[in-house]
């Protein structure tokens, strides 16, 4: 029998699922979940129902793993621990600094109710955090590397956004090459914000702002530009929208460990991800995951887990001896 | 209580384990065992047996983990098995197409003593084998690729070895810049086998020795080099020694899939390891894996296992929520 997957949240990380599941031979979409009026949100796949949120708990026994994909800042803070109480859910959540909070309530409302809540699903968290967790345990003499991009900040963009003069923005954050060569050589350098990633802003003005006030605003933006190099560009709504409106990301993770007993060996161990689409990418890494929240519910496993906590082989359609055979 | 960690076997792989375990603070030596007479081998920690092998049956308790650093051709075959009847092992068994009859063979040695044999760790089986599966789970729509090297490969430096005339050899596999290139690019290249891996190969003669003859004998080797484009070079024993004696390794397993309604997005994944030693990385995977073997032990776990089956989280020394405070 098929997983049945529910989708709640219709946005861009909603469509990836919808995707993600098509994809896979042994899933099918049950059910997309909506805040807004059913009426107005028209999904790619046929036959599946959209949903009012309000009317969630009636498809308790018709959903093996619901996969959550609102937004980490208000939705899966309240989200998660929510319909962890019903379903066994997947979220995206990806506020580093308050995981450790998100993973309590979760696994309160989860271990509770008998469901598996896994929590921080996708690339980072997660493909990186494992590369980090498998490269710290290996090499535990070592340094650390996560560079991001080339790609789009959400939150820098909303910043620039939020700018007095601005009609619309988008940042992306640029891994700075000379950074990346000086790791992967194994030189181990210690490197400053500024060092490691440059921010380039892509701004379109409303009539009569001034680009030189704008552009000295974002600059000297605390957190978010000042400790960084900052290139800002105006440019015209067309030009915006033909050039701007990718979701291309990526990202690389470092571990520079050495061995030996002067410890006179060197390793690097190198990790990186070029996406077209990340929303597409991420939400192909939560389908992967439901397949394993559903084999774990029917091994009786409870409460909230991370994707440390999973082994590889659960995330896989394969069987044990196939994965032996062809994989390993 | 400490990790009591038994290493079977004191060559290359076992004084890399001796190395591993020494950094490894929750880890200590508890003996090495030999086939050699233990008064021969000397080992650099201090106040640890070398026991003969005949006497292990008597290290029962009083180790948890044994890990075996013997080769794969004819050594793991039959000690894996073996040994599992007495502990949990670990072994880093690499030959690909036999890992099937291996686990089958280690599987029923080990659940009828009620312990665990950990089989195929290392890197390649290991670490490589744990980003295709990721990444095929993620990306099913895609294509795999493998590098090695740069690298000495031992069974092409035997095989040239074996040539009558050679002296001393080493063979290096080389990728080829332009074929990892493509790939990294998302060309999605069909690379045949010469255009994958050059072969280099390091050779002194024997005094008299014919050189055109023992190049043209190499470069026409079946299996092992006629696919290949092969560099031979003559050098003497002085170079050989002060140029040739590494054992520098290295590799890149990649990903390349498609999502999207009409598959128009390409997302590429890379793994790359680059090694000053390749026992001492591989040893340093097998003492990673030490820890998951003795925590599953406890839990009550027994029969063959592979790095598949193996939650990241099992490799570390920290609890799950400093996992998940410091490198979610």
């Amino acid at each position: 029998m098929k997983t049945r997957i529910g989708i709640l949240g219709y946005g861009n990380l909603g469509r990836g699922t919808e995707i993600a599941v098509a994809a896979a031979e042994d899933m099918e979409l049950a059910a997309v979940f909506t805040r807004r009026d059913p009426s107005t949100v028209s999904i790619q796949t046929k036959d599946v129902p959209v949903v009012c949120i309000q009317e969630i708990e009636a498809w308790k026994d018709k959903i093996d793993v619901l996969i959550l994909c609102g937004g980490s800042a208000t939705d899966l803070p309240v989200q998660t621990p929510l319909y962890a109480s019903m379903f066994n859910v997947i979220d995206s959540f990806d506020t580093h600094a308050r995981i450790p909070e998100h993973f309590k309530n979760v696994d309160e409302a989860a271990a509770r109710s008998g469901h598996i809540g896994l929590i921080s699903v996708g690339w980072d968290p997660g493909l990186f955090s494992l590369n980090r967790v498998y490269a710290n345990a290996i090499l535990p003499n070592g340094k650390d590397y996560t560079f991001w991009g080339k790609g789009v900040s959400q939150g820098h963009s909303d910043a620039v956004r939020r700018i007095k003069g601005v009609k619309n923005a988008k940042q992306y954050t640029i891994p700075i090459e000379e950074a990346l060569e000086a790791v992967r050589n194994g030189e181990d350098p210690e490197l400053t914000t500024r060092e490691k990633h440059l921010r380039e802003c892509f701004v379109v003005l409303e009539e009569g702002a001034d680009a030189t006030e704008v552009e000295k605003e974002i600059k000297e933006m605390p957190n978010y530009f000042a400790d960084y190099n900052t290139i800002v560009h105006f440019i015209d709504e067309e030009e915006f929208k033909r050039d701007h409106s990718g979701m291309a990301h990526g990202g690389f993770v470092f571990r520079s460990g050495r061995t030996g007993v002067n410890q006179e060996n060197k390793h690097i161990i190198e990790y990186r991800i070029k996406l077209d689409s990340n929303p597409e990418f991420t939400t192909s890494v939560l389908v992967a995951y439901a397949r394993a929240v559903k084999r774990m519910a029917a091994e009786g496993v409870t409460g909230c887990k991370t994707v440390l906590d999973i082994p590889p082989a659960y995330l896989c359609t394969q069987s044990g001896d196939e994965l032996r055979a062809h994989f390993l």
